[in-house]
């Protein structure tokens, strides 16, 4: 096991019905900004139950943060922030609204004249505006997490930020607003998870027992529930342990004293940035590929999972790698999932070349746990996956 | 599963060699207190570590906090504490030191007379003294929860208290302290951190998929590295699982959206109280008994508990739940743990009338996660552990 730390101060408030308990973690001079996605709150009623909970409060708003959170509309909520002088944060919505407001977060109290710099040159964000989320979709673990993913459309860039300022201060957690939410991001969901995991834990082994098996347990549950999920109506049981799966799966506990990989998020940002598809179904379009391509760096977690996941007893190290890979492959196509770039686009030409040539401009020589996936296994990875 | 609250804010630094990050935690101008035990931290290099880290700190000492803290004696450090204006009170030790350190964090902002009534009257804690704990014996989890067990000895009493004011604001949990720790002591260890696994686990189904893998996980773990902490020379590597293993084990996160038992603590801390026996030992002693006692109601999960950690596949639910029970006093018995009163004490007579009446006199009338173990269950539970 490797050294490590852990610190995570953000509160869950998980459960049906307990929206109104967010007032309590509200400063009662808070002048707060209220931000969301495409406006599906209204419709779902969770709108409703946020402005309640907030009832008493000075709320200004902010609609219209689109999926990728986009730069250019987080700088007009920042000049809101500004010109409202606002001094709390609430996301209303998924991993891109929440990616969003960690973003304002960090913005509204850098001092550097271009905000965009904080993702360019990786600046950590120690002390941000204080913020709390309400979980309107289950998948990214952004409800409880530092990190941030934010999209520039003018470049066609997806860059990563993050910082211990930047972990919500609380979060609600309300399982029933999955009733509303279309099979297609349930999916999403489904596989961003599942993938959050494997990054996490199909790396190499170094005898961290328990963070092991604390990985598998969320891969066992997502795997039990999943059909469930896609296949039958809402069920609140299901719900709950789909949405504590998400989190769980990126709130840090599971990566302490283990490498990571990223390998295939990393990749995966640059084909929603090329072309648009949604982030869980780039993981899926890499993921087999990149584990295949790095097999005999990965061979004997792979084995380990195959076995422990899939129950695969039979058969060679090598073997049972080999299924695991394909079980992960069987896992996102089961959520309706394609795998292949060339389900999503007939542009995929030249896309290899591309990722391969933005990872080499900025220096990004090594990727993976073992930081040996060069530039030039990228565009082969990139390749496979056409 | 249950709706529930997480929040832990404290910051885990995890590792060999890790002692001096501890010196970035504190205040620059914090009045530390550096509580210990019985000294053993002289002979393993331990204070010598410390005091290194703390060095350009104003820091007074007090040492001599016996296993099972006692009020008495925690009263002297209180009197410490208010004369040389501590402002930070520092743990070096096991759990009987940390939960001290407990008392004292919230004695040392009461402002009721006597701090007896903060146990008594189960007072919940807000805001405490702020401390920071070094994990000298994995076992209790108190260098990540907020609860405490103080020990009076004039009315042989043991009471448990707690609050969010009173996680530790970090924990330095450095493996190689456990190459000192005697093997009876390690053996306390596991069977400490296993039942509090099973005091969170061994109720009644709620459909928490994930929670019971977590649980699982680390039982699991713990019967895995057990037969090599008690048999083999010291290895870092199975230490460091031991020590997250207990660490998780009471850290709040298995807990959450379950139902919880406790009842073989409560009659367990009796047995300290009553007879000084060892509180791992006590636990031993009583949890067999109770699962049989309380059959009906555990059955299911005994059942689950059966299969998954115990690899038992044949028979029925309840034929499966009666070979967890079994299986469980033969874990404490691998320990070299036994698991009847009697083996402790001939003065067990009575014993058990003697806890029914104090659990009938604080007005406990239901006893476990259905709220049903009586006075009068109780006494037969304890009875049937002679």
């Amino acid at each position: 096991m490797r050294n490590f730390q852990l610190k995570n101060p953000t509160k869950i408030i998980f459960g049906k019905g307990e929206m109104p308990k967010m007032a309590a973690e509200l400063p009662k001079d808070a002048k707060i900004l209220l931000l969301y996605g495409g406006g599906s709150i209204m419709k779902n009623g969770i709108y409703d139950q946020v402005k309640a909970a907030l009832k008493g409060f000075e709320v200004a708003e902010f609609g219209g943060i689109p999926a990728n959170p986009e730069y250019a509309i987080l700088m007009q909520a920042l000049k809101v922030i500004k010109e409202k002088n606002i001094t709390y944060l609430l996301a209303v919505g998924g991993g891109s609204v929440i990616d969003g407001v960690k973003f304002l977060s960090a913005a509204a109290l850098y001092e550097g004249e271009e905000p965009w710099d904080i993702l360019t040159k990786r600046i950590r964000t120690k002390k941000g505006m204080p913020f709390g989320t309400v979980l309107t979709l289950p998948a990214t673990g952004s409800e409880m997490n530092s990190g941030a993913v934010i999209t520039r459309k003018d470049t066609k860039e997806k860059r990563t930020m993050g910082g211990p300022g930047l972990f919500p201060q609380f979060s609600v957690l309300d399982p029933e607003v999955i009733k509303s939410v279309p099979k297609r991001q349930l999916a999403n969901g489904l596989a961003d998870a599942y993938t959050h995991v494997t990054e996490q834990y199909l790396t190499y082994p170094v005898g961290a027992l328990l963070q092991d098996r604390f990985a598998e347990s969320i891969l066992q549950t997502l795997v039990e529930i999943a059909p469930k999920i896609m296949e039958e109506d809402f069920n609140y049981e299901t719900a709950s342990n789909f949405m504590w799966c998400c989190t769980m799966a990126l709130n840090g506990l599971i990566q302490k004293g283990v490498p990571s990989d990223w390998a295939t998020h990393m990749m995966g940002h640059e084909l929603t940035a090329l072309h648009g598809i949604d982030h869980a179904r780039t993981l899926a379009i890499i993921a087999g590929n990149h584990y295949t391509y790095t097999f005999e760096d990965k061979k004997e977690k792979l084995a380990q999972y195959a076995e422990r996941i899939w129950g695969v007893q039979e058969g060679t190290i090598e073997e049972k790698a080999r299924i695991g890979i394909i079980k992960t492959t069987e896992f996102y196509q089961s959520l309706g999932i394609e795998t292949k770039l060339s389900a999503y686009t007939d542009a995929y030409d030249g896309t290899a070349e591309i990722i391969a040539k933005r990872f080499a401009d900025r220096g990004w020589a090594g990727l993976g746990e073992r930081q040996k996936v060069t530039p030039s296994d990228v565009q082969k990875i990139v390749e496979m996956s056409y």
